[in-house]
C-alpha cells in the first residue's frame, strides 16, 4: 500500500448532497438564503445538522451560546488531550448564499464521518464545530467571540438584532439561557489547533486559475458611521441656495469613497452599505443623513490612514455643503496572522493532491480570527465563481468543494498526529 | 360708525390659544408633531377640534372620508345658496410643525366664531373645513381629492400608509366605512368660492419684510424614483475595480441634482428625500439603490425639462459607474392658477389693514389646488420664521397669525356678500 492509496479522502457526493440539502433551508423571497442567526430558518438548519450528526453516529454538544461541537465515538483514548477543531457557521446574511460558512461546517462534518468510518490512528481528538451567528445578526463573530473572550450578562442584554429584536428575548424563545451564555468560554489548553475551510468570496483564485488558497491572515478592518447634519426644510418652498441638505453632502462622500481607497493603496477597499435619512419623506429636504463606512487593508497602519482620510474628506465635504459632520468609528479590528506551520501543512497537502495553490489574505472576517487567539489556526480557501458572495449567486464548483474538503481532511489528520 | 370700527376682527388671543392647544397634541420623540392622518394623535386632534366647535355652538359634520365641515347656527336664510369655504388640514408630516395646516383650520374656525358672535348680514353661508390627510400618509391631498374627483373602492383598497398599513384596515379601525368614503364627492354647484390661509413654508415674505402673501398659484410638481442596479458583493473581498456599486452611482445623482435645478431655472427646486439600499448591510456592496426625486417649477414646460434632464444625468452616471438605471416618474401635477378676483380681494383687505403684501407662487402643494377645480379659489400666506417648515422649528410670529386671520375674515365676508 503506497502513500497515495493509504490516503483518506472525503466522500464527495455525500458532501455535495449535504450542501444542497442545507442550501434548501431558508430560501427567501429574494432568491437567496435568509438564515440569520436564531431565525426560524436558522433553527431548522441547526436541527437538520444535529440530525445529520446522529445519522452518522456522531455525538453533538450544544454549548451555552449555541455553538455545536461534534465528536466521533471512537477516540476515547485521546480524551483529555488538546483537540484539533474545524468548522465555520451556518447562519447567513439576509438574502445570502449557500456556501459561505456552510461549506466549512459540512466539510468538517464529512471529515469527521470519514474518520469515524476509517478509524485512523490519531493522537489527538478531532472535532467539527458550528459557530453561532458569525454574520453578526447580534454581534460580529458572536459564537467564536464567546469562546475566545466570553460575554458579560450586561453585554448580552444590550444586543439587538437586524430586525430590532433584543437578543435576550429571541435567545430565550429559542430555548437559550443567559446564565449558560455568560458562562461560555473556551480554555485554550483544550485546543491544539483549528482549521477552517471557506469560500474565497472574491475573484483572486478564479483569476489565477488556482484550486486552493492558503490564507496568510485576515485583513485589518475599520468601520463606523459618518453623519451629516443639515436642516430639514420643505422641498417645495426652500430655494436651492437656502438649503442645508444633509443628503447632498452624503452623496458627495459616497462618490469620494472609491477615490479614498485608491489614494491609500491598491488593495484597500472602502464600502458604504447603508444610508439612513431623516426625516425620510420624499417632499422634505433631509436634515440628517448617516452613511456606514467599512474599510479594510492587510496592514493596520493603512487602515488607520483610510480612517483619517475618510474623516478629512468628510470634513471638507461638510464645509463645502455648509452642514455639520460627525464621524463615529468603531475600534479597528487589527489584522490577524494565521499560523505559518499550518499554512505549510495546507500547501503540502494541496501539492500532494496535484492542486494549484497560492497564498492570499482574507478580506473578510472569519471565526478563525477569534480561534487564532486560542490556538494555532489555519484557513483554506476554495474559488468563488465570479467572485460572488453574500448573494443568491454565490457559488463554488463541486470539484472545488471536494478538493477543499480533501485538503482539509489531510490537514486535520496531520495536525491530529504527533 | 366709520368703516374701520365697523370692520370685524378676529379674537387674536383665542386663536393663539387654540394653536398652542392643538400644537400640544402628538408631540413626538423628535420634538416635532407626529400627527400623521388616522394615527392615534390625529384622532385625538380631530376629537379636540370637534370639542372646540361644540364649545362655540357651531355644528360640525364629518363626511365619508373624514373631512370635517363646520357651520354657524344662524344662517338658515342662506341655506341652499352656494357656500364660501375656508380651511386646511390638521394632520402633519412625521416630526412636523404646529402651523402647517393647523393655522388654516383654526383661523377659519375663529372666523366662523366671530361670524356666529356678530351675526353680520351675509348672502351666502360660510363654512370652516378640515381636510383629511393633506400630507399624503395614504394619498397626496387625500380629503380634498375625494371632494374634487372621488375615489373608487379599488383605489381606496390599494392605498397603504407610511408605516406599511393598509388604509382600509386603519380606516375601519377608526370607525370609517369604505362605502361612505367611495360615495364622497362634492357637487361644485354647492360651492361659491374657497380661501385657504397657510404659512408660506419658505423665506420669501420674511426676506421682503412683508406681512401677507397673495398666492398667484401652485407650482407644477414632478416626482418619482431613480433606481440604480449594480451587484451585491462582499465588502471585504471584492477589489474596488471589480465593483458595480449601485450606491456610488446614487451618490453621484444626489450631488448632481442641485446642478440640474440651476441648469433649468433660478426658481426650480429638485430634492431627494429618501434613499433605499439593498441588501442594506454595512459589509455588503449595495446591489440596488433607489432615490426619490421631487422637482417643481411654476411653469409646466420647465417641470418637463427638469424630468428629462434628471433622466439624462442618471443615464450618464449609470454608464460611468457601469450599473443599470431605471427612472419611474409619476404623472406631473400641472400648475394651478388661483382666482384673480380673489387675489385682488385679498390684496385690498391687506392694504385696508395697513399690511405690506406681495404676490408669490406656492412651491408646496395644498388642498386649494383641488378646491380650485370646484370653485374660484384663493390662498393667503403669512411669513414663516427663517423659512422653516415640516420640522419642529416651524414657526410664525403671533402677530402674523392674527394679521393673516383678519385678512382671511375680510376676504370671507366679502365673498359671502353679493
Amino acid at each position: 500500500m503506497n502513500a497515495a492509496t493509504a490516503r483518506l479522502s472525503v466522500n464527495g457526493p455525500r458532501l455535495v448532497a449535504d450542501l444542497k440539502a442545507l442550501g434548501s433551508i431558508g430560501r427567501g423571497p429574494g432568491g437567496g438564503l435568509d438564515r440569520t442567526s436564531f431565525s426560524a430558518a436558522d433553527g431548522e438548519a441547526r436541527a437538520w445538522l444535529l440530525g445529520r450528526c446522529a445519522d452518522a453516529g456522531l455525538s453533538a454538544e450544544v454549548d451555552g451560546i449555541g455553538n455545536i461541537v461534534v465528536s466521533p465515538d471512537y477516540d476515547d483514548h485521546t480524551a483529555g488531550r488538546p483537540a484539533v477543531w474545524s468548522g465555520s457557521h451556518i447562519d447567513t446574511v439576509p438574502n445570502g448564499g449557500a456556501f459561505d460558512g456552510a461549506l466549512g461546517v459540512l466539510a468538517a462534518l464529512e471529515c469527521l464521518r470519514r474518520i469515524q468510518e476509517e478509524r485512523p490512528a490519531l493522537d489527538r481528538p478531532v472535532r467539527a464545530v458550528m459557530f453561532t451567528d458569525e454574520e453578526g445578526n447580534y454581534a460580529h463573530l458572536f459564537g467564536s467571540s464567546a469562546l475566545a473572550r466570553g460575554f458579560s450578562r450586561t453585554e448580552l442584554e444590550s444586543l439587538t438584532g437586524r430586525d430590532g429584536d433584543r437578543f435576550a428575548d429571541t435567545f430565550a424563545a429559542a430555548g437559550g439561557n443567559l446564565d449558560a451564555a455568560t458562562a461560555t468560554k473556551l480554555d485554550p489548553a483544550a485546543l491544539h489547533a483549528t482549521v477552517e475551510l471557506h469560500i474565497e468570496q472574491g475573484p483572486t483564485l478564479e483569476q489565477l486559475g488556482h484550486d486552493i488558497g492558503v490564507v496568510t491572515g485576515i485583513v485589518a478592518l475599520g468601520g463606523g458611521v459618518v453623519s451629516f447634519r443639515g436642516r430639514a426644510d420643505h422641498a417645495g418652498t426652500t430655494p436651492m441656495d437656502r438649503r442645508r441638505d444633509a443628503l447632498t453632502a452624503a452623496g458627495a462622500l459616497l462618490v469620494a469613497l472609491p477615490e479614498v481607497a485608491s489614494r491609500v493603496s491598491e488593495r484597500a477597499v472602502v464600502t458604504s452599505g447603508i444610508v439612513m435619512v431623516e426625516p425620510g419623506s420624499a417632499n422634505v429636504i433631509p436634515g440628517l443623513a448617516r452613511v456606514t463606512v467599512d474599510f479594510r487593508e492587510a496592514e493596520a497602519d493603512l487602515v488607520d490612514t483610510l480612517q483619517t482620510t475618510i474623516v478629512d474628506v468628510a470634513r471638507e465635504i461638510a464645509l463645502r455643503y455648509e452642514v455639520a459632520v460627525e464621524c463615529d468609528f468603531e475600534v479597528t479590528i487589527p489584522p490577524v496572522q494565521l499560523d505559518a506551520t499550518i499554512q505549510a501543512t495546507i500547501a503540502t497537502a494541496a501539492a500532494a493532491r496535484g492542486l494549484l495553490y497560492s497564498s492570499l489574505p482574507s478580506g473578510a472576517g472569519h471565526d478563525s480570527q477569534n480561534m487564532a487567539q486560542l490556538a494555532p489556526t489555519g484557513m483554506i480557501f476554495v474559488p468563488s465563481i465570479d467572485g460572488r458572495s453574500h448573494c443568491p449567486e454565490e457559488n463554488t464548483a463541486w470539484i472545488d468543494v471536494e478538493n477543499g474538503a480533501n485538503v482539509l481532511l489531510d490537514t486535520l489528520l496531520c495536525l491530529a498526529r504527533d
